[in-house]
């Protein structure tokens, strides 16, 4: 299984509806993009401070189902439209699991 | 539940037997700390570029057995003696999923 997680810190401009945009269009693609095996994203819970304001895990089967998901025109369409506009830092890793 | 997601980039000069030891230590918690209800971790699995290096996603009943994994001895002594000595950068984020 490759296990895809990411975070993002939002520009301190961001709106809320703009936040939950993102939240609400990423939760899409699991009906779009049927190699996502399981998605868990929102928003950080607010307990320790200096945290990403937003994370996500995705998992796949293997290494080509997420590409499959990354390099998918909706997912990047989603990045374009949604996250890079209030995008401040993102951190990301991929594990083999 | 929630699911907690850290990722670390580790200092040029961590040897691969001080990251393995960060693995291995992470990785016998939930022996010692019975909240955590599920563990995946590892080192990135080197697909993109511009990734943090090691990830880990812990999942909890609730906000209290994610404090009890945080502050607890054993965990604190891996931060300590294996993770700090290496770390050159840090990103987390909590979920209430």
């Amino acid at each position: 299984m490759i296990r895809h997680i990411v975070m993002f810190t939002w520009t301190e401009d961001a709106t809320a509806e703009q936040k939950e945009a993102v939240a609400a269009e990423l939760g899409k693609l699991p009906g779009v993009i049927p190699q996502i095996r399981a998605l868990t994203l929102g928003g950080d819970a607010g307990i320790n401070q200096g945290n990403h304001d937003f994370a996500l895990v995705a998992d796949f089967d293997d290494v080509e189902g997420y590409l499959a998901y990354r390099d998918h025109p909706r997912h990047q369409a989603v990045i374009a439209e949604h996250i890079r506009p209030i995008l401040a830092a993102r951190a990301a890793a991929q594990l083999k699991v």
